[in-house]
């Protein structure tokens, strides 16, 4: 599509799934790319330039794109190169903690590097796909520097000046689907013990789950004002649903666990009272539990 | 629209906030319709006729639609009515197991009443809205005559002739949603001790669980053909996920307790041996349960 050499050299450091999936699009897009990983041997995309050591590959261009297990493994390749890193940028899409994300934004700006934290919203296969996007926070500048190069790999969204931003966004978003995949993997073993194909369960959860996204800003508009008093779906009434689950998994053999929690969160919330106002309204009791 | 002449009778049992949402799209659409609460004096659409008793209610056409809080509440208003029953029509649409509504569907047929029992998929102010959809099983011949009334409540999905399959479908469906919420509502606890506002994650949950909708299918696959061997996403690496989960929420101060059942599901597959399998592999734990 266009010459390499109109695009900017950039370096990848780690070659797992998705480092190999981001090398991968960054070549296609016609970016000279060179790459490092701590195990040699690893297989790359045709086009990719294997460094000898992590300092050949970031010396061979102004920004390193990282993707290592976790942040001590980024720690363990950086802290030796910190003389090479002053003038270039990192781009850490490592997954971690905000803490560890602020505590390496701020190493990286006394080797005088420019650092974005990121996360990756996406499956290897989705790279540079449209279903993929990923999240960035940390300087606006960097950000700004090297959106059109972040965009060849997913969308880019970018949140702001603190560094452990994109990994609380990260946080948040990975728990809300791992939560929508586990009840999904409990529902098809309900369905399943009552002889119900995964075939023909399928299209009815997509359905049913595309109306509960439509339903959770409703769910953000009561939380953000506070108030949970017309409420088309009682406490009460969720907790008698959830109650019904559990009791009928119990009765299929099937290990309840999934629901417990939820049951739980709906009987503190009657316990405190508060059984007639709306579903939304457990958030308080999972924001009460903050020390 | 068309005059209540041309449409048949139809009478509903219990005004609850879905009792009252179906009468009022009954009334709509231009059915005559009679009604009748355990509790005198509920707020009914204008048009509806109110009954003195059960039994005035059942006898006003050839359909009863029955929507009250249990199974128990559904047999101490019919049962007293067998009698009356022979030849009409009971659409069920209260919630319960699937053993409840089997036993209630062999106690119609002993009456000579047909029977439909039914799942509605929608909120009190989604009913008669694209948004909704009921579920119903039992008897083809009397889903197929009522079909057109039926699809002025809501969709009308019809599971098969056996009359617990609406119930087996309609916990599958709940137990999802309410995962999924319950996912949601934790991670915006999550992001909330982080200083993000409702109105900044809601969109990026929205577009994230829409990723997560299009996997099902892919997981369902590999359930359906119980090959888990060619994973983009391991049990292993899953587990580190939704452990990080729960400690960033134990340093939050959130209750972890969403998150704990799938990670002890993805720890109990990897001490099966069974780390390197994909994450739809969790299946087996929940499946082998059955007793």
């Amino acid at each position: 599509m266009s010459s390499s050499a109109s695009r900017s050299p950039v370096s990848v450091v780690g070659l797992g799934r998705m480092g190999g999936a981001i090398v991968a699009a960054l070549i296609k897009a016609g970016h000279p790319t060179t790459v490092w990983n701590r195990t040699p041997g690893k297989a790359v995309a045709d086009g990719a330039v294997v460094a000898g050591s992590a300092a050949e590959a970031v010396a061979a261009g102004p920004m390193v794109i990282v993707t290592l297990a976790d942040y001590g493994a980024v720690r363990s390749v950086l802290e030796p190169l910190a003389g090479e890193l002053a003038g270039r940028t990192v781009v850490n899409l490592t997954t971690g903690t905000p803490e560890e994300a602020r505590a390496l934004a701020a190493w990286a700006a006394e080797q005088g590097a420019g650092y974005l934290d990121g996360a990756m919203m996406a499956l290897p296969e989705t790279v540079a796909t449209p279903e993929a996007f990923f999240l960035y926070s940390g300087s606006r500048e960097v950000f700004d520097a090297g959106r059109a190069l972040l965009e060849t790999l997913a969308a880019a969204h970018y949140l702001g000046e603190d560094a452990g931003a994109a990994e609380v966004y990260d946080l948040g978003l990975l728990g809300s689907g791992y939560a929508a995949l586990a009840g999904f993997l409990h529902a098809l073993a309900l369905v399943d013990a009552a002889g119900v194909r995964p075939e023909e369960f399928v299209p009815l959860v997509g359905r049913w789950l595309h109306g509960m996204i439509a339903y959770i800003p409703e769910l953000a508009r009561e939380i953000g004002s506070g108030d949970y008093t017309e409420p088309s779906s009682p406490v009460g009434m969720n907790r008698a649903g959830v109650g019904a689950l559990v009791r009928v998994s119990l009765d299929a053999g099937i290990d309840p666990g999934v629901h417990v929690p939820l049951w739980n969160l709906l009987g503190q919330r009657t316990a405190d009272g508060h059984g007639d106002d709306s579903f939304a309204s457990v958030f308080e009791v999972l924001r009460r539990e903050r020390s």
